[in-house]
Formats: C-alpha cells, sequence, structure tokens
C-alpha cells in the first residue's frame, strides 16, 4: 500500500514536490504514503569547501533517490543545527529548539495529509540529535491533536555520509585523509554538482585533528581553518559522481524497506 | 562602507553564499555588510500551481537581485507559514511561533558575523507577519546578547509581488483576473523558471472570488479549488521573464537604497 | 444569526464584558457570536503624547463601536509590542512572541464559549504583525484542540488610525504634519478624552522624518525626541472628538459586514 | 533615593503612567525609583457578580495607593490566569506560560528604565503563583541581558483583598458568606466603582462551598453557579467605598516600606 | 474508587514506582488512582547545610507516607526552583518556565494511565508557585489532548515543611532561631537520613534575618553565608526522626482526604 | 588544574553534591572542575523489569565513577525521554523541548559556579539526542549570557551500557537474547543494586525483535508486553556487579581523558 504507483525511475520533475499541484499530490497518495525530506546546513566547510555543502549535498542524494523510487521529495531545509561552527564567517544556524519546531511543523504538516512514511535524508552531522528529538515530539503532537493516522506515522532519519557503501569508497580513497569534517567525500559530490567550485580547490597544510564539539569559540580555537582531520585537496569530481550513486543506491533500498515495513493496518 | 565591491552586475554562482567559503565571506564583509535571504513557502497553488511557487519565485528574484548588485544570497527558506492552505495535500506548513524562531535564528547568526542589513526578499503574503515580528524580535536579542553590531543591525522585508512595477504590469497583462492566490503573475514567473510547468496549464472555471483568511477549512470551503480570484490559465513564460526583470530591477534599487542608509557610525 | 440583537445605539456600560455576568454573556451568545477586543500599547508619544495614548484610543473606539452596534467589549489588552520604543523612559513592550501567545490565549478562551467574530480594534502600528501571526496560530490551535467551533472561527483586525475617513480627515487637517508617530490625529484623540492632557501642547521643532524601523537604539538615535515626522500641537480636542466618530463609523460598518459573513452553516 | 518626590497626594491623572509624556517619567525616575502595576482578571464572578471584577478593583485600589503615594501606575493587565473558570461564559485565560511571560516582559521593560522596585497590585487569587514565578524569571533575565540595575531590580506582589484591615472588615461585615470567590467584599467594591452594577444584586441560594481548585470541568460541576461559598447579595457600595480605603492604605503602607528598603548602594 | 487496596503500612519496596513492573501498575491502577511524586531542589543549605536538603527530605516523606498509605511514589524531581540561590555554588536550578514543562509532563504523563489524584510533596518553597501554576497548565492539556480522565484529574501540592504538627514542634524546639532557610528543622531531617551529615556541624554567628526573596545577588548580599534567620547547629538527629514521623502522619491524613474527595463518576 | 585534588577512591558520601555544603564545593572548584549528572528514565522495562532501570543504573554507575575518581556527583535526573514508552502503565516521560530546557538549566547553572567539565552518564537511549541537543543549546546560552567560562565550558555524554567492556561483557553472557531494550544486562545491575527485584524474575516466551521506534502506540503493537528481543529471566545479581565494574572502570578512563583536555588557558 504504502509503495508507489512508478517503482521505475522517474525524472527529477516528476518527484519534486515543489513542481506539483495539490490534486496531484492527493492523487499520489492513493498509491504511495512515503515522502522524502532533504535536510541540510549552512556552514563553514573549511578554508576551500563551499557554506552549502551539507545543503547541496542532502538535496542532491535526496532527488536521486526520489527519482529512482517514485516517492516525491519535499524542498530542502537549507538551515540547520550548526552552532559551533558559528566563529566562521558565513554560518548560518538554528537553534536545537528551533530546528526541533521546524522538523515537527514539517512532519506534522504531511501527516496531516495522510503522508505515513517521513524520510529525511540528511546532509549535516549535527542535526541527527535534533532531528531524533523531534520525531518524538512529532508523534506526541500528532497523537495529542487526534490525526487520523497518527499510530500510523513513521519517521526516519537517513544519513547519506555514513551509509555503508560511502564509507567504504570514502576509507578506500582518502584513508585517515577523509577526516570529520569538510571531507573529501562530501567536497567532491559538491565538485560533480556545482563544477565552479573547483577553482577554490588548493593544497592545505595538515588539518587539525577531529576532536569534541563543544562550543563556537573552542571549535575555532582548536580547529583553526575549520578541518576536522580532513584533506578536502583529495577530492575530485569523479569521486563525487561515484559517492551520489553509492548513496542512492543504499539510501533507495532502505527506503524501499522502511515503506514496505507492515504497519497498524 | 556597506555597498558591495562590485557594484557591476555578477555571475549567479559569484552571489550564492552556497557556493562560497568562509574566508571569502571574511574578505566580503570588509566590502559590504549587506546579504539577501530568499523566503518562499510550500503551499498549493490551484489545481495546476506549483507547490513550490513561492519559494521557487523568492530564490529567482533574490539571485537576480544578488547578481544584479553583487550582493550575497543565503540559501532560500522553502518553508513558511501557510496555515491557512493546509486544507490542500502538500502544503507544508511552519507555525508563525516557529517561523519567527527560524527567522530570528537566521538574523542572529548573520548579525554575529557583521552584516548589518539584512534584505529578506520573500514570496509569500503570510509570511509577512511573522517576519515582521521576528525582526522586532532579533533586535532585541542582539542588544541581549550585546552584538558589537546590536545598534547598526537592520532588516527590511521585501515582497518580489508587491513591487509597483510588478503590480502595474499583472494589472495591466491581467486586470481583475490577476486576484489574490495561484496569481497569473507569479505562476508567469514559474512557467519561465521550470518550463515543465507548462504541461499543467489548462482553462479553469471562475474562481471563488478573495475573501478574508481564516482556518484552513474555512479557506478550503470558500476557495475549493485553492485560487483566490485568479486566472493562472493567462499565464506565459514570456510574462514571467519580463516578471523577473520587474521585480530584481524595483529590489535590487530598493537593496541599494538600504544599503546607502545612514547608521550610527 | 451572529448579528447582536439590539442594532440600535446602546450604553456603553451595556457593551463592557467587565461588567456583565456570564449568565448575560450565555445569554448574549444565543443572539450574536460577535466580540471585540480592544488593543493598544504602552510607549513613548514624542515629548508632549502621553504614553498611554495607544490603548487609551483603541478603547475608546472599541467602545463607541460597541455602543453603536450592540456588540460586546472585552477590556483592553493595554501591553503591546513596543520594542522599538524601549529606548524612551516609560515604555512597556511584549516581546513579539509574548504578544503572539497573548493574543492566542484571548482567542481561544473566546472561541471556547461559542464566540466566532473576534473584531481586534488596534491603535498601534506596531502590533500589527503579531496579530496577524497570532490569528494563524490560533486557528491552529482551536483545530487542533478539537473546538466545537474552529471551522466558524473568524478573526479580523481593524487599525482605527487607517481607516479612510480618518486617514482623510487628517490629511486634510494636518498635511505632511501628520507624520508617523506621535501624530496630531491620535494626540487630538487623547485631549478630547483626557482633557488634562491639553497642559501637555506647546509648540515644537521640526521632527526627524520618518523611517524604517529597527532597533530602540537606531529608533532613538534617528527620532532623538520620539516623533517621526509629526507635529502634534496641531492637535485639538475637538478634532478628537471628530476621529472619534469617523473611526466609529467606518469600523461599526466593517463590523456589521464581518458579523454578516456567511459561515459554514 | 527611592521615594517620590511628592509624598503628599497627588490627583489620580498625577499618576497615570498613561498620562504621562517620556520626559515626565524620565524626571520622575530622578526622585523615584518605583512603580506600580494593576494586575487584574476577566473571569466569571458568579451569577450576579462582574467579570470585570478582579481587573477593576486591582485598577482602582492601584489608582489610589498611587494618588496617596505620587507613585507611578501603569495600565492594568486585564487578562490573568483563570483556567479553572473557563466553563463559564465570558471568561478570558491566559495559560500560566503566558502570563509569566507577559508580566516577565513589563518587568524587563521597567528595569531597563532604571525603575528598581516593581510593586504589582493584583486583583485575583489564581494570578499569584504565575506572577510570583514570573518574578524569578525576570530576576534570571535582568542578569543574563546585563541590564545596569540588574542587581538593584526589586519585586513585590500584594494582593488587595488579603490585606488584614479588608479580610477583618470583610469577617465583620459578612462573617463566613465572605466565601472564597465572587465574595462579597470585591462585589462591594465594583458597586462602589460602577454603579450601575447595582441592578444585577439579588437574592441567592445557598452557594456551593469553596473547595480545591482543579479543571474547569471539575470547577462547574462543584460549583455550577461560580460562587464558592459566598454570599454576594450582602455587599454594599458603601461598604466598598471602606475597603478602598482600607486597601489602600495598607497596601500604600507596605509600598512605602517596600521604597524605603536598603539597596546595594 | 480512589483508595488502595492495602490501607495498612506496606514496605518502602512496595511502594516505589521504580521497583515496580509495568503489568503492576496496571494491576495497581485497578484498585488506587492516587500517586505520589516528590519534588525537591539541589540548592545551598547554609555553611552547614546539605545542598540536596530540599530533595532528601521530600523523597523520605514521600516514602513514608507511601509506606503508610499504600499509595505509589514516583522518583523524586531532583532539580528545583532555585534561581536566588545560584550565588553560592553548587546550587543547581530549573528555570520558572522549565520546571513549569517538567510539572505539567510529569502530570500528563500519569493522567494518561489514568491516575487521578497527583499529590506532590514539596520539599522547597520556591517550587510553590511554579507547581500551581504548573497545575493548571497541566488541567488545560489534558482537556486540549481529549485524555479520557480529563475531568476526574486532580492535583495537589502539599508542603512537608509547613505540615501543622510541623511547624508547631519547630517552634517549640527552636522558637525564633528556626528561621526561613537551612532551618534546624530541615536539617535535623537530613541529619536522620544521612548521618555523615552530623561532622559538619557547628555553631554559627547569628544569621542574617530573613526578608523577601528577588535575584541571586541581592540575596547572597543580604544573607552571606546563605542563612535566613535560622541557627541550624540547633539540630539534632533525633529531632529529625521526630520531623519525619510529623509530616508523615499529617500528609498521609491529607492524602487520605484527597484519595476519597468525591468525584464526577 | 581540572583534576580533583584526591585521584584516589573516595566515599560515595564524599562526592555526592547533595551531601555537601556550598562553601566546600567552594573549595572543591579550587581543586577540580569537573562534574558528574545522572541522566535516567522512567518507564516500563518489559514484564518483569523495574520502571526505574535507567535511573537507578546510571545513578549507580556515576556514583561508583565518582567515588573511584574523587569527582562530585549531582542528584540524578530521574524524568527522561520516554514517549514512545508512554503505552505501558507507570511511564513518565519529558517531551524532548521539556528534557532539552532541565539540561540546559543544569549545565547553565553549573557552569556559573565554575564548573567546566560536564559529564553526563545516562541510563537510556531514548535521552541521547535531546542531551546532545541540549549541549548545543548551552553552549550558546553560556556565550549569550556572557558567563566567564563560556569558551571553556565542554559537556560530554556517557552511556554506561554502550561502554565497550560492557557491551563486550553482554554480548559473551547472552549472546542475541540480550536484545535493545529490557536487556538482561542492564536488569542484572537492578537486581545486584536492589535484591527485592528477583521476585519478579520469571521466564518469558520469546520477545517481540527490536525494530525502529516510533509513536507509542505502534511501540505498543509491536513489542506488546514492551522487550525488544531481549530475554531478561537470563539477568543474574552477579551479573549486575560485574557490569556495574566495567561500566564504572570504563567511564572512569573516559572521565580522566575529559578532565585531562586541554583547553583555552
Amino acid at each position: 500500500m504504502t509503495t508507489p504507483a512508478s517503482p521505475d525511475t522517474a525524472s527529477t520533475e516528476a518527484v519534486r514536490l515543489q513542481l506539483r499541484s495539490w490534486p496531484e499530490v492527493e492523487a499520489y497518495l492513493q498509491q504511495c504514503r512515503g515522502v522524502i525530506v532533504p535536510l541540510g546546513s549552512t556552514e563553514q566547510h573549511g578554508p576551500t569547501g563551499a557554506i552549502g555543502t551539507d545543503a547541496l549535498t542532502a538535496e542532491a542524494v535526496a532527488l536521486e533517490v526520489g527519482r529512482r523510487s517514485g516517492v516525491l521529495v519535499t524542498p530542502a531545509q537549507n538551515f540547520g543545527m550548526a552552532e559551533h561552527h558559528l566563529g566562521f564567517a558565513g554560518t548560518v544556524s538554528l537553534q536545537p529548539s528551533t530546528l526541533l519546531a521546524v522538523l515537527h511543523d514539517v512532519v506534522l504538516s504531511l501527516a496531516r495529509h495522510g503522508f505515513e512514511r517521513i524520510f529525511v535524508i540528511n546532509g549535516h552531522g549535527g542535526n541527527i540529535a535534533t532531528t531524533r528529538a523531534a520525531f518524538a515530539q512529532a508523534h506526541a503532537s500528532a497523537a495529542a491533536r487526534g490525526l487520523p493516522g497518527a499510530e500510523r506515522l513513521r519517521c526516519r532519519l537517513a544519513n547519506w555520509f555514513t551509509a555503508g557503501p560511502v564509507l567504504q569508497e570514502a576509507r578506500q580513497l582518502y584513508g585517515d585523509r577523509e577526516g570529520h569534517h569538510a571531507t573529501p567525500s562530501e567536497i567532491a559530490l559538491t565538485l560533480h554538482l556545482e563544477p565552479s567550485l573547483e577553482a577554490k580547490q588548493r593544497p592545505l597544510p595538515d588539518p587539525a585533528p577531529a576532536g569534541p564539539i563543544h562550543g563556537p569559540e573552542d571549535f575555532r580555537r582548536r580547529h583553526p581553518d575549520g578541518r576536522m582531520g580532513s584533506d578536502p585537496f583529495l577530492a575530485r569530481a569523479d569521486h563525487g559522481a561515484r559517492f551520489l550513486d553509492l548513496a542512492a543506491t543504499a539510501l533507495a533500498e532502505e527506503l524501499r524497506g522502511f515503506l514496505a515495513e507492515e504497519g497498524p493496518g
């Protein structure tokens, strides 16, 4: 019941919620109760990486998963929880309580229409905790408001950058120089998506090692150029194309399982 | 001091904050303290209009204003306040208190880096009230937190769809059939931006007249297909290109004045 | 169904909710589902104007509209959103999020009893955005809480100072010297209501021109005596009596239309 | 330092903040750092009592205390915490969290101008808990925001209806029939203030006894006409005049002590 | 219906919710709808008193009341509202709005399972206001969420330290030297519960007199060692045993009455 | 600088913040800036497990880590985020936004006194996301409030049940029957701590397999007796003693490293 009508690959246009009309969404819901929500962040990615890395990559992966699975993709939430990066110019961060409210409202809006499988494709580690908290709060609200499908509502968080094959490929390509922020794997994906970013690539000195994340001043003191153990100069656009394919394959598979989960009927 | 380095037109890539690195933003701030924030919504736009209309158009206008003025453009906030459209499938709405928190956090993040002129280009009437409220709250927080530039911080809301030349052109092209939601002018701009949307265009029966906006059930009862007095079938892609130019011209002019406003020094 | 029993003028006492008992309100609701809520502010009004101007005028207009229409009037919310006036002694401001909560709770309380037409008569421009946001939030809550009349609930904001005949009269009397804050029209109304205020009237130097509103420090720097382009010395008590009549006439007419609006039955 | 300039009685007009200009408040602060805030409620007061009883009485007592002491009086906060009375038509209640925010913002606004002794004269038992909570929150915020006078800020709650001489007089006049809600003493004061209320007075059956307060449905079930053990028919306008004098005498004395409290210098 | 199965004394283990399984709680609810919630605080108690005094005593009294009455006791909420003690090292305080949310959520959780008599045994005066506010908010939410037992839900706050026999005994033992914070009575109870605390006891200079409570800096300035008029050196462990018995007797009696209160059936 | 004075084992009494006076804490802060906060939950643990399992175990591990390291231990926060267990009687849950506020306030209180290393020992997986979000929010507030040590503040979450040696031992003892909720390892620890719990132990049918966690109704439908793939009948008290030792050893080691982390000086 909750699998989309056309399991074969569709066009990206066909799955963008932004390009659909409401009667088309109403019809879609007769076939499939699943929806993908891309979640990014707008934050520094080292001296050569793009500030939009997490949103650009999350949206690209989400659209590719949508295209392959026929599941609708909402527009991206481009601002995420990036408090610890606020020491670097250009970072825009929602406080955890704000991001929690955003995701809560997005899930509740979708649930109201009858969506029952909310699949959040995330591009930023800093969003994970708040997203999980938001899911719990959304479940509570759905029940408190008496939404018809409250019992059938399920949310799942899928981080493209921790998908098994992605991690494996990154380790093989970059070894220890993958690091933990402004990693070559995510930078590679942005090079694939936005060729103009190539111009920023240049060799960098050894990065500060990754460490635990505390406040923004502490973060900048310990990671003066914003990198956490990574060497983004290793990134290449063709790697990025490969990462996109690996991530989309893994997440499309996970989404299929999520849609097929038995429910209370 | 607050005018950008290159008043001449730049490429869109050059002004997208998402494609900049943090050192580039730091350098930019030496030249210009202004930034553009596109604000959209994800909501029904009648039986033939795209759900992403307000976000797609706000972002397109913002990027064009940025390109012409050399002022940085953040990624769009794609979800806005659309409570009254929640009766139509696909609408995603942030509660007013949530959107208020989002815009507050975005402004505070930018102010922390030294941005002093926040220019929000908005595509949705339903966002106006909450955005203004958020500006007042942001001013209070900036002072309470002791941000260095708190006294110099200024925010402005610019709705592309109410710019004088846009209203004039819409009246001339569509007269009364412009209406108030899912208007031919905004639909035209989406046709220019996303040609695949042409396929949805078809003649529609006379729309329900526009009326005051209350709750979502009331809205749907009175506007059964989502339109408020509009005839979106009149929209054409070439009109859209014209609206984009008119809006960008008007808002770029307004932005220039905003950046040039004298400050406390 | 939603028009009051006695469309003819009543006494002010008869329409003040504060002077009614609960069984009287219960009986009233059999006849009329409308109610007026005066919304003011407590903020500086230039070197000679009264800090209570916005609340005094909003309440006076509300009671006069109530008297003429027989519609109940709640007590005034005397504190509004006046963050930008906090640089001047005596100003008391609710943060936007607080005022939003107040109006939300007031509307929900009234809706619970069966009121379906909430008519907010406002005396302060700074309240407009937050009030509109509060209405949207109240509609969402009414539905979420399952209030019986949620679908029939409607809220309207009516600013007495922007009623057509009021603006026209002010322009005729004061021309450009009406200005935008501490205007002679509102000061005139306070002179009519509180004769002791005459003693403060005196000629003032040319005011600072009106400009966009940002934070309180910026506001005071640009409007050192609190006025925005206005010459309140032009105000006279007899003008005030005239403004009261014009505003009440216009708003009573608007209220009648609001009560007569067809509903979902 | 914190006693007002003119300890002798002034006119009511002279102490109403609403009728002052900001330079007058600035001058006042050179003489006195105290201010009175009347806090009421809008809620059922039995089958014959006025819904505005708590706000009308709090404001009247506050103005009389102000007149006698020369201390400024803000306008009343007319809506209070009356959740348990929501089962009776006409009651308007702020949720505790909302009233907390209102009082927080009012105190913080006043503290910003240099007021250091906030004296809240309250007319409703249901407000007490939330007001005390708000004071604690305001102290925390004043310090967090770095307000210059944060260490000297003090807030006090004074309930006119529990002042010693008031309780004594009520006991003497009404004995057990004073009760706990819609009491003859508060009704008497409203009869003194608003003669038109006399028309509602009539003998009533024995009231339901007072009990603990839980939710609104429980309250109405146990107090079907809204009274808690009281016989408001005993109230007389001349009693009310006496209560006003007793309350004002007692609270003016308390206020004097509050203003004279030694501070951190 | 709402009295527990075994009115005779049980073991402490038997009434600790923490040591029950969910089927045991389900069975218990067939017999009794009452539950005890201990509420403490973590705050300075003078130079010789334990920081955990309020939580340790509240929990001990709660368990003893539970043991005697057979009513379940939840674990203690150990952090309370202690903003005014934050000037002393070791104090941990929840803001009033936070504690309000905690108690709201605790009551709502219990009400969801069918508990209808929530008996909060409190050890800290600073919690009283916020707890009462939380009860009002919880009643509103229970109704808004449509909880089946919303109308039957009742909450009561019982402060062990103000129970009549406790106050009487303290007066007899310590007279004026009982004071208002870090009192010998509460210290005595901690000596009974935690013998290791004896080692801290020592004669102290005359304490600062109790006064009204404002912000933390003001509090510390006026009460430099944290005591308010108390002489905790008078406390003895055997007094503490006596206070525990007196408090438990009084509160068990009050609880019995609370459980036996007639309800809406 | 941030290591405690007595690295050797102390008594449990010596490290309980509840049993310290404020001057003792002040003295402690001269030696060590670290503090342990136990975080539990109050929620169903299958048909035979104790509802207090997560709080009892977190507090026991915390006290043992404190005893071995000499670092102070605050009282436990006994209520956590357990929304998904609310379908089972006895579960008490704080909403994510509430728990976020609690942990935020606890961290801010401690930071105000000069604590710079906040080590949260957690007993419940459902708390993890919200705790991480709270840390980010606390860092932002510490900076916004201008706390002197804001830049040096660090928070760490340590889950005793995922410590390496604990996981290893559980796998060895129970293999797949460890499961994911109401696990034999945590039940074993409660048997060690509270011998009366032995009486509940009994063989159980095969548990429902663990699955993703959504709303409470969904959870109960899929895990009808509350277990997620676990066989708590395998638990023995002596296992529990071993788990306590393993967890304390691992976490004390982690704490030592945390305290020794270089800071901004």
